[in-house]
């Protein structure tokens, strides 16, 4: 099964960092482990061959065993207490050491954790932040999969709205982001994989714009940026275009960005410095005279959270690992005109020589509609 | 302002007990008090008169000013650490003490913080989790009112979904949420306010159950439980209908959730202790039989979160107040036959004489489709 290889991955990076188990908290690290989608719970799992153990609380005991069917379950209304008092044979000798997750766990959380431990005096709480995260960083072909769907309700999605004529002048952006997020439930979306951006004319400047009662009129760029949800995986795309006629200067930022966004797309290569990625992007719209208007990163990876490991900026370390799945998202925003970003979700292919593997189809000519 | 008042309660709140100034991180918190809705930043609130501070970053420079023009905005890569640095004049006397979400914070967030705080060597960091939570559980005019909209919202999709003949044999549960979803964005939703749950036949036995391609049939239990989000605000909304024509069990449990979720309601008053509430309804259905049917709580504070203070149930302790905003939901599930679950939203009033004011409407009665 694919969450036992997981579990099996984290057991060994955790053993060769000296743990004996590790605690897992967040809920989307829970999910990945287990397939286990309740919004109570806690994992625990081990470095050596013991199964690992669900503990969730009375509503999900029949959802736990019906997702998790290759784990222990146990009922608690404290999960992740119950697990660290239950996790080692108290007649056992010596010391445990257990990772917990330090960027989850909160102060208070922690407290009561260490007065368990301490309790069952046999068990160490050791943080080991970002353990399940740096696994999650390359998605598994069941992963892409998945994100491959999200990707291609999102695109059916805006296709469906541009067929009908969704985006024209009169309409508001509220308007239209209601339509786009009903059409991806059409399509095969759980939900919006966030919030959905409709940015039209002055307001297309403004990266992270929330739709407003503002009328799209003829002229105006209308920048929309958005993604669907489907299994827990999520997509992100985004796309600008023009309505009625294109002005010099639209036509300009649009080139531009176009070509920032395939510069940043050629650069996706495993073994790539993340730094050298936004570079290669950022590089093209600086030498265009537009550098100081990209104030954003260039993207992020993208899975069972809409922004996860790796980030792709200019202050990142780091390279990118083959089989990760990230955004390529390059903007230019003059304030009070009008902006263009366009984006796209690609997996990193397994060798220098491929190119990545766009998952977000939707054409990224100049439309104008 | 109402952020403004809200900002001043918790500087009395604080000042109280011997803080100097509060450090709020949970971004429902920072928006609460300030009205900004972006995905990073903080606010420091004085136990003095001094103006709070509210720290983002850059990408939400714009957006911050306008959604807090009273408040002093300051830029920062790491918002929470800027604040903990520049709260105090370093020039001036002696330590202070400032609070922090103990229950929001994590372990490394809380390391940061630390380190911060040593290097200004005059702040001492002092859990203070649940302060603003303390102030949230009485809801104020406006909030009241947003949470009128949106249970609106969610009544006038039920409404239309039901007189379009949106409940009918044939149909999955998957599409009769995605239906419900876009009714409620066509009539003045930001957003469903969570995952809704749509349960058909033996599925309705199941508490948190999620839509899935089962088809409803002549006969069904439907169960939906859902709600819209207006402006931040939730609503939460239970109705279960019978498709066809209704069994004499599918009657009988119909009535006694019916009576237990009005015997709930009536108990609703301010200053009931909140197990008291709990036992009310829960009596109702332990005197028909099904007590051991109804595994969950009977209700919670809803808001700017779905689940919020007050909790309702057989372990809570403290009383109701006046202004709370809070569910009433109880249940009877029949393990692979079916199950009923009404749930209304209410406000608690003022005075013990007064009915609690009903803001989901649509009707309970039990309606055969």
């Amino acid at each position: 099964m694919t969450h036992c290889s997981r579990r099996a991955r984290l057991g060994v990076a955790i053993g060769a960092t000296g743990l004996d188990a590790m605690l897992v908290t967040d809920l989307v690290n829970v999910r990945y482990l287990s397939g286990f989608t309740g919004s109570a719970g806690a994992l625990l799992v081990y470095a050596d061959d013991r199964p690992a153990v669900l503990a969730t609380d009375g509503r999900y005991r029949t959802q736990a065993a019906r997702q998790a069917p290759d784990l222990q379950i146990a009922i608690a209304r404290a999960p992740a207490k119950h697990l660290v008092a239950q996790a080692f044979d108290s007649r056992a000798a010596g010391a445990r050491q257990m990772g917990f997750e330090g960027h989850v766990v909160t102060v208070d959380g922690f407290e009561a954790l260490s007065t368990v431990a301490a309790e069952t005096s046999q068990v160490t709480l050791v943080r080991a932040s970002g353990a399940v995260e740096a696994l999650r960083e390359v998605k598994d072909a069941g992963e892409v999969m998945l994100l491959r769907r999200a990707c291609e309700a999102a695109d059916a999605a805006l296709s469906a709205l541009v067929e009908r004529g969704g985006l024209r002048p009169g309409r508001t952006e509220r308007e239209v982001r209601r339509e786009l997020e009903a059409l991806m439930l059409d399509h095969g979306a759980d939900a919006a994989s966030f919030e959905t951006i409709v940015a039209a004319g002055g307001n297309s400047a403004i990266p992270h714009h929330r739709p407003t009662d503002a009328v799209l009129a003829a002229g105006d760029f209308v920048k929309i940026d958005f993604g669907a949800l489907v299994a827990g995986y999520h997509s992100d795309m985004t796309r600008t275009f023009v309505l009625g006629a294109a002005a010099d200067w639209q036509r300009e930022i649009y080139q531009v960005v176009a070509d920032a966004q395939r510069a940043g797309r050629m650069a996706l290569v495993p073994g790539a410095g993340l730094r050298d990625v936004d570079t290669a992007a950022r590089t093209v719209i600086a030498d265009a005279g537009y550098g100081e208007t990209f104030g954003h990163g260039l993207g992020h990876g993208v899975g069972l959270r809409i922004h996860e490991a790796p980030g792709i900026n200019a202050a990142a370390d780091g390279t990118l690992l083959a089989g990760a799945v990230v955004t390529v998202e390059p903007g230019v925003y003059l304030a009070d005109r009008g902006g263009v970003r366009i984006e796209d979700t690609l997996v990193v292919a397994d060798t220098a020589g491929q190119a990545p593997d766009l998952l977000t189809r939707f054409p990224k000519e100049l439309t104008i509609l």
